[in-house]
């Protein structure tokens, strides 16, 4: 059986722990608090505030409207170009993390608009497939944002979103399917799918792959050219640890890209900085080149700066092994944490809900009690130990090896153990619902 | 004839004038520059560092994900609620200054991506009235994005954009309209649409009324429930003082909102946190009541924060007159400014293309030159005075009440001056364009 003190060797032993002083919490701020809820919001890189002020008192404040075009002061915080740039600049560091090319990707909007807008892409592909297959297909489970946004424009254009259990997905294949729409690491169970065999099921059925990859990237190894997938979408402030609503990404594969250009297709939000020309203000729209066109409006300056220094923190990874290396940090404190909430918080109603086999599972751990899933979490939060609840029952813990230790594991089940066998979580004071994060 | 002695008396006298200490530029690092460009960013306020900073350092690297629901530390410049609230309170805050009532407006994503959305309302809204009519009438010269947006979505519902001149909206309307679009100061000659008149007359018609108030938002009075307005949005990074990319604002008349709520009606961006319950994760949407399904996804928070700094400069103002003041302060340094350039650079080429009569033109001045616009420009910019281009002639110069001072317009003039007699701006290195701001 394991114990702390080895945990703590394990630690000294591990060869991304440099990574953890990128973060704030690595100083005495975070003392008392371990944070697995990175899968939602990630932590805050130590560079980031010095960035986000530099731009704030230096770029806006100095530089006023000059700082779209120009380099500000070169002070040390400073960016190396005008916020013109920024936005593509971010979005090559994101692809070189999902497995794309650089000018594949563009960060803008959120998530859900940029899954609109790549919906409306594929539909329209799926359209010139000259078949009548008019569905998407995706997960019941998926997150819901997603099937909100799949079940409005599927409406608009005639489609029809079917969805299924995770099982199901190879069946309704056979049916016929024009688009597959999927997150790759579900946000409550963690299973993960595996995108080269699906993206691969779902060509052979004919029909276009669409991933959300909000809790992959930056967790997984993704390669979405290597999968020869269609579209993708993703978030920023989850593994990329661009800080609260920090814009998103998309992604399409060279071969929709080309017939984009080819069609002169816009997308719907067909917005001034999507423009071929966005300064000549001419009166008609004339997508840009590539997924340049993805874009629309001016992005939020102050957090797509922020966006920058947390997907640094993601690169820096790289002489220790990169995304490999993360990913096997990440495998390894995922199965301790499971072994030990299993041997240690036996008998207490924990079930766990994520697959054991490590190639169908994410970044986190998610455990199901029926009766009291969200009072556990909240004794948890109140001892400083940081996952989140997700209804009806699930306790979702989340692991990011650049600042997760094995000692923070280690502490984390110590902290559950007592929760659980104190009987802690059925005092009344955890039982007060607020508007759960 | 006015001189600068008696501009610095006029500031001197000036009501509004304590209000300039609001900004970032009334300390030391302004020296010398001329800032007349606010209609396109607006400055930074004093107090938007600290705020943002604690955002960072304390709501995300120590609040993490509780700061969701959780007011941070309660230091002086943390949020008195959770990031949750924030959006909601700006909005009412905004509310204010475009005469519309709590909860009427929203703050969220882009200007852009908001008029998809409130056009997408304003087309089914239109589509109920049971008539043949499906134009939306707009002006050829209003701000690109907004005909880009039109553009697309029009072609998407069956719709046709009909693109006239200001003075032929009238005869537009008789030949049958279903939507009006208008930006209510133009951003390029800054003519202002009388909205009370116009709006009658769209009404008149049969047509929906959507303003666009990115250039008259916290600088001229707006009233758009005073007005009978249908629709509007606008911008949060110009009068507004929000910070580059801040996020928008949109708004809809009550007898709209009520609609929309007796037919569960959805706007296409139909994302999380535009859910009735959005916390609930449920696999199906269920709009939010009134106006909270115009939101989509999670927003910029770091860009958010920023956006309340700003709008707080303009509620700071009510003590001062408000708005009204700002209105009659802008209509001074407005003419102000037209009456020097018209005597002093006499001869020059130097045109007029904002309207003279008051209540037609918003709170900036343009000229046209015809020959070399947009070196003069950057002869300018190298002196510190920061106006801007637009192509294909034009000379932008935008008035900011809470921080232009009436010395501020004399010396501007003064280098326009010096740059038009010495023949500076055509030297060659004015010439050198880059992607112009």
């Amino acid at each position: 059986m394991t114990t702390r003190a080895e945990c703590v060797a394990r630690d000294a032993g591990d060869p991304l722990a440099p990574l953890r002083s990128q973060f704030a919490m690595s100083g005495a701020d975070a003392e008392g608090v371990i944070y697995l809820d990175g899968n939602s919001l990630g932590a805050l890189p130590a560079a980031t505030a010095a960035r986000v002020a530099a731009v704030v008192a230096d770029e806006w404040g100095v530089g006023l409207i000059r700082s779209w075009n120009t380099p500000r002061l070169g002070g040390p915080h400073s960016g190396q170009t005008g916020w013109i740039d920024l936005g593509p600049r971010i979005a090559n560091k994101i692809a070189t993390l999902i497995g794309a090319n650089p000018g594949e990707a563009v960060v803008a909007d959120s998530t859900s608009i940029n899954l609109y807008k790549v919906l409306s892409a594929a539909m329209a592909i799926a359209k010139t497939r000259g078949d009548s297959v008019r569905t998407i297909l995706s997960e019941g489970t998926n997150f819901p944002t997603d099937l909100y946004i799949a079940d409005t424009i599927a409406r608009e254009h005639g489609f029809n979103l079917v969805l299924v259990e995770p099982d199901e997905i190879e069946a309704q294949l056979v049916r016929g399917v024009a688009i597959v729409m999927l997150t790759h690491v579900n946000y409550r169970t963690g299973r993960m799918h595996r995108m080269a065999e699906v993206t691969r099921a779902a060509h052979h059925a004919g029909a276009l792959m669409v991933w959300d990859l909000a809790h992959s990237a930056g967790a997984v190894p993704v390669d979405l050219n290597g999968t020869d997938a269609d579209f993708a979408v993703g978030c920023g402030y989850k593994y990329l640890n661009g800080g609260p609503g920090a814009p998103a990404f998309a992604w399409a594969h060279a071969r929709h890209v080309a017939w984009m250009d080819q069609e002169q297709w816009r997308q719907p939000l067909s917005g001034w900085l999507g423009h071929a020309a966005p300064f000549a203000f001419t009166p008609d729209y004339r997508p840009g080149a590539g997924m340049s066109r993805f874009i629309c409006g001016t992005p939020p300056m102050l957090s797509l700066a922020a966006l920058e220094c947390g997907v640094e923190t993601l690169l820096a990874a790289a002489p220790y092994g990169g995304i490999a290396a993360i990913r096997e940090k990440s495998i390894a404190l995922t199965d301790l944490f499971i072994a030990l909430v299993e041997s240690r918080c036996a008998g207490h109603g924990l079930t766990l809900v994520t697959p054991r086999v490590i190639e169908d599972r994410g970044s986190q751990a998610s455990f199901a009690h029926a009766t009291g899933g969200y009072q556990v979490m909240q004794a948890l939060i109140a001892r400083g130990v940081i996952g989140d609840f997700r209804a009806p029952d699930i306790l979702r813990f989340g692991f990011t090896p650049l600042y997760t230790r094995f000692v923070d594991v280690w502490d984390a089940v110590a902290h559950l153990e007592q929760v659980m066998t104190t009987g802690e979580w059925q005092e009344p004071r955890f039982n007060v619902r607020a508007a759960v994060t």
